[in-house]
């Protein structure tokens, strides 16, 4: 257990994230480039995200099955501009119980052809539609750069494929995605979201239109953090997923795909840590109290142990641990657990076992502000309420943090200017084109994070362009 | 939806499982040669075993976690019987993002090895251990005959990695996972199952020994369905996972590895299922009752959904389907459930809407004796009081027919007859070498499952060598 101090986010962000990654046994880095372990700290954060979205998924009548690993490597061709953004990324197996393969694989880097030329097969009436599935695994994607969470070859997600009659099912499908996927954001994790468009440079690669959540990291650049796609008839045409209408005659289907991933544990360390560390959002939390004894010889121990395992019982409803590691003091389980972002700690000792009490302390408040003496009697009342208010304290403190960084501008000089002595989300009339889109990233190297969903504003001056529009563009830097 | 009948399995099992796998939409085959898709109804019987026995493994204290798919090349060789055993069934990736890799990687044919690297880098002291970590994951090994769920190129199934300070506490781990196999094998799935150590032949690439547990398939044949193994200091040794224990001394850790897969799948339909279908046991099933209303007419359709849906609310702790499917007639819907193995059909007509009652239908019992009229006020209690008889009787079943299929015999050609003419185990005195088995199996393609855990049986003579001993084999032929 390391004991020296993280680098502070204003220090150093980037390597404030990756010590914190690998101090608080989140993951570590693989064997091999680019691939990471997720630590059981870091996979059970990912088991509640998985819950909290599962269970969204199945009130909406979707199912989870499986699809293989392998993707024949003909099959990627097909969908022209599939093949086009994802060939450079593909990870490819030649060999096969020792002999060379006839056709190459594809380890999927997303299924959406495998599924097309499933859905083909399976899918013959309107009477077999919609088909809802989702499906839980890992993907590879040969990445230059990577970095733990945020970008690594093979990472852990979920993506949703669904087949509709027509385009307006899919696009209701669709939005309905996005929607869970900030309710999830929002509710879940405390990270506010902006829903938007992506702009048609920025979209999936095969899809009609994509829309993203953007959220802004603590070093005010922006992550997309889950995706949903109207891929319109591009896969239905590529892999002929055709059904009979009422009036048996055939029709392509409409094909929707949506995913979110480990990439989002990124955003959450990103959005809610502080210098001592991570600061989980207590509905996601693998811990969501840590209950710390003090003693300082044989007979306290056993005294406060007492109360510890009562204490135990009462709390047995919240995912809660108990820290009864010998030969460390109070103050290093402290530092040890603020840093891994326990979000409610317990403290108690012989007086406060005497006293009937405990000492509760609030990772989101560090120092007196989140302490609170709390009788016994008024534990598990006093628990839910602190987790509550610990929630809820995180998401208005990131929504406020993410509106004050976000920056109007009216022209492409203010733009710039804002940028490089403000940075965070700069949000504009837009009227530009995909190549001037490009430009401005060549530039700055912000790029149109979406359309915002958001009810509309009115006309305006595009900030670059000068047209007069009623689009909306949120322009950032990016992860 | 199919409707000629399936294959009897007296006239061919095999045909039997491969269509009605398919039929019950468990499976599919995919595009990939030996691969195989998982849909929806078979998923959610893999998730409802998952279940099961994740929350076994953490009351006894492990914790998930996820470690690459990918394995460098060179991580195959370092332990020389987990090399020999697995190397001809191995996936190679040689191109990464459009070049020819420097390293080969390997897909994971199971994770010994790359454990073992990572746990020789987190291990540095006694009171880092035990180590209990579970992996759920996919594994790729290219097999040449496969055949869906049983033998699949990539399968999914939990991977348990434990590491401990000496053999003793590997032992008690890897005896204590059996159990837990064999627990889940018998009051989860109704799947009687023989505990026992593999023969030196038979053992997993890389143990020290390893521990089955063996169930009878309808077809008299035997499946493998759940192993648990004490390494030794194989892995520890090959991968340096060391730690200093209380002395400060150096010492090499003992690591175990259990694992259980979607072949088990194959164990509930091959030991339960009859010429009509499936038969899934209530605990597992992915519905454990479906309602099927009866109607000839709008006016009665409407009297007997208001019914169906005050079924709805009172059933809805259990897992539930109400079949509205229009068009369809309820004879059909009977024949579909059944073939997909529902354990208990509600069946409700306007008759019964009147006299206030349903029908139960017990689809382990067919024909009359599976019927019940049971009253709408007592139908929670009945529900749950006729799952529980259906889950009892198909262990009880299922036992009986593997003890009447259990044989002894005491000399080589009893043997050969008892194979020849009956099938089935075949349990015997042995204390033949690893030589006399193989010479047996080539003879009569019947092999050693297991040295039975059970209590001792006294000496007696060798069926094949003559000599005394008290050791016990399970001879039979498996899949």
């Amino acid at each position: 257990m390391p004991t020296e101090r993280l680098p502070s986010r204003s220090e150093n962000f980037a390597e404030w994230y990756n010590q914190l990654v690998l101090r608080a046994q989140l993951a570590d880095y693989a064997p091999v480039r680019g691939c990471m372990v997720v630590r059981p700290y870091g996979w059970a954060l990912w088991e509640n995200v998985q819950n909290a979205l599962d269970s969204r998924f199945r009130a909406t009548g979707h199912v989870n099955a499986a699809f293989p690993l392998f993707i024949p490597k003909s099959f990627m061709d097909r969908e022209k501009e599939h093949v086009e953004g994802f060939s450079p990324e593909l990870a490819v197996v030649t060999i096969g119980g020792g002999e060379e393969l006839e056709e190459p694989l594809v380890i999927r880097p997303t299924s959406e052809t495998i599924i097309g030329h499933m859905y083909a097969k399976w899918i013959k009436s309107h009477r077999d539609l919609p088909v809802l599935i989702n499906l839980w695994n890992s993907v590879v994607r040969w990445e230059l750069r990577t970095k733990l969470f945020l970008r690594t070859t093979e990472f852990y997600w979920q993506e949703g494929h669904t087949a509709h009659a027509n385009y307006d099912e899919a696009e209701v499908e669709t939005l309905q995605m996005l929607n869970i996927y900030e309710d999830f954001a929002v509710n879940e994790a405390a990270v506010p979201v902006i829903k938007g468009k992506k702009s048609e440079r920025e979209k999936f690669a095969g899809a009609l239109h994509s829309y993203t959540i953007e959220a802004m990291m603590g070093d005010l650049r922006a992550l997309q953090s889950g995706t949903s796609h109207n891929l319109g008839e591009n896969f239905a045409r590529a892999f002929n997923i055709q059904y009979s209408d009422q009036e048996n005659k055939l029709q392509y289907c409409w094909t929707t795909s949506w995913g979110l991933s480990t990439r989002f544990i990124g955003a959450i360390i990103m959005v809610h840590g502080d210098d001592q560390g991570l600061i989980l959002p207590p509905r996601l939390a693998p811990f969501q109290m840590v209950i710390v004894p003090i003693y300082r010889n044989n007979e306290e121990q056993a005294r406060v142990m007492e109360t510890v395992e009562q204490l135990k019982d009462l709390l047995s409803d919240f995912r809660i641990q108990v820290d009864d590691r010998e030969g460390m003091t109070p103050g290093f389980k402290f530092n040890d657990w603020e840093m891994r972002g326990v979000p409610l700690r317990i403290e108690i000792g012989p007086r406060d076992v005497e006293a009937g009490q405990v000492v509760f302390a609030r990772r989101d408040l560090p120092g007196r502000d989140g302490k609170q003496v709390v009788p016994l009697t008024a534990v598990i009342e006093k628990a839910q309420e602190t987790l509550d208010e610990i929630q809820s304290h995180m998401l208005e403190r990131a929504t406020n943090f993410r509106d004050q960084n976000t920056h109007r501008v009216d022209s492409y000089e203010s733009f710039k200017d804002v940028l490089d002595e403000k940075g965070g989300f700069i949000r504009v009339h837009w009227a530009g084109s995909s190549d001037d889109e490009d430009l401005i990233k060549q530039e700055t190297k912000a790029t149109i994070r979406c359309f915002p969903t958001d009810p509309p504003e009115g006309v305006g001056k595009c900030f670059y362009t000068g047209e007069e529009t009623d689009r909306i563009a949120i322009f950032a830097k990016a992860y």
